[in-house]
């Protein structure tokens, strides 16, 4: 049982860790090593207070040596459920993994990648994030591979082992090659129809029939991810110490709403640390 | 008249004019060219994301070199009230200037000297706060000038030159000499006392017969400094978005309350100054 996990290795995540580290907790941070393709895409940052006219990438890099320094590693897994139990936190991971902890602190950014009409509703009858727990279900049949960034090539190729016949959408350039039943479409999907589960991905010169549409991507919407919690218009509802509306459960960053800004996230990150400190505090009293 | 006034040269009151300068707004960072004397007072900072294990002096002169990078001038001017006028501000200034605007932006800090017992009850009565306001009514006069930084010692000369007998309270280590009919006394007051007015600056073991007592301090309180300002337990009350109860002010920074980090006034400096570029624009379209 962990005293906090953070999800999403990002400003707001890293930030959270550096100062839950400097407090001394128990914690882990889930990500990626690479922390963030977004903060890397940056070009130049003129705002970001300290840095002078950083590049995304210098700034990534700076960040990951400062989790270095701290000795703060990251964890490489993307969660796929938060779940709330009695008084603690269940995290599912892409692995298959469970991890346990009294507080979670949400910093999954924004989905870069606008959902596809028809994502949401059928997440759950046809539509998954998550290669690994939900592949098996299509072993040896047809489905679409919606990839967002090379980063996820790999879950595509475990799909293409599994699956009978893969159409293969990758929204980014210079893709791989998955193999040969593999159909490369290069192309923004436009819709996805179906009747009680997904049946086809449409696009504007074709429709794919389909049993399953995979969507692989850097964040899901955090009401998918956390049943329960409020959101107001795909934003975590937070209070001004980046509490949400679960106990326990806090958020930061990007997901919390505009501005998308770098000290934004560095500064939530820092006061939902000190707020789960204080949490574990009372906690322990009560 | 311009866009925005940021009162404060602080990690926040920083962060705040970065942002506004890279939206293209017309506006004043007010404060001192050295920036904070509590940024560079910090031994070493570990959890402020980017920069790793960075001394207080070397983040103050990282601000430093950015506000130069980015062509953004302090202007060295203490504020001494912010008026709300009919749609914009007027923030008179220790040098007896007077300014306009549109917005403000208050990121004046905790007070780092908790206030003298008697010290607020007295304010108008024999406390004051500003040696050029209210000096010339001190003249020939018996005076205590509490000081808390070498950087205010100028204007404790300056109340030398015109009082009849000064007691030279300094805060710090090492203060100046400022002449013969000063007393130097180094000690922390107790309190202020008086009927109607101020009468004595009572110490532990002494009691200084006062016609008036100047507390020459980096900041003073939010609500001091502002009539009509909603405050709570000391801080500026504000909302998500940095806005306090009166229209075109916004806060950020520790005088909006814990943490008390650099990075969450990075943070709310930056949404701060979104606020206000949001507040511009609605303002132009009404």
């Amino acid at each position: 049982m962990y005293d906090c996990i953070v999800v999403g290795s990002g400003v707001a995540g890293v930030s959270a860790a550096l100062t839950l580290k400097a407090n001394g907790k128990d914690f882990l941070l889930l990500g990626s090593p690479e922390l963030s393709g977004k903060v890397a895409r940056a070009e130049r940052i003129l705002n970001y207070p300290g840095l002078s006219a950083v590049t995304g990438e210098e700034f990534r890099a700076a960040l990951v040596r400062q989790l270095k320094d701290m000795e703060i590693p990251v964890t490489d897994e993307r969660v796929t459920g938060v779940y709330a139990m009695n008084g603690s936190f269940s995290l599912l991971t892409e692995s298959g993994q469970a991890f346990e902890s009294r507080t979670v602190i949400l910093t999954t950014g924004v989905e870069a990648v606008k959902p596809v009409p028809g994502e949401t509703e059928f997440v759950g009858r046809g539509v998954s994030y998550c290669a690994t727990c939900d592949g098996f279900l299509y072993k040896g049949k047809t489905i679409a591979v919606v990839c967002t960034s090379a980063r996820f090539e790999h879950e595509a190729e475990y799909l293409y082992k599994l699956a009978g016949k893969v159409y293969f959408v990758p929204l980014y350039k210079s893709p791989a090659d998955l193999g040969e039943k593999a159909e490369k479409i290069v192309k923004k999907p436009l819709r996805i129809e179906g009747g009680m589960r997904v049946e086809k991905l449409v696009f504007d010169d074709r429709e794919l029939p389909v049993d399953g549409v995979f969507m692989l991507k850097e964040s899901v919407s955090p009401a998918v991810l956390v049943g329960g919690l409020e959101t107001e218009e795909g934003h975590v509802r937070v209070h001004r110490d980046m509490s949400t509306n679960l106990k326990g459960l806090f958020a930061a960053g990007d997901c919390t709403g505009r501005p998308y800004q770098y000290a934004k996230a560095a500064g939530e990150g820092n006061v939902a640390a000190h707020s789960v400190c204080d949490f574990l505090a009372g906690a322990r009293k009560a």
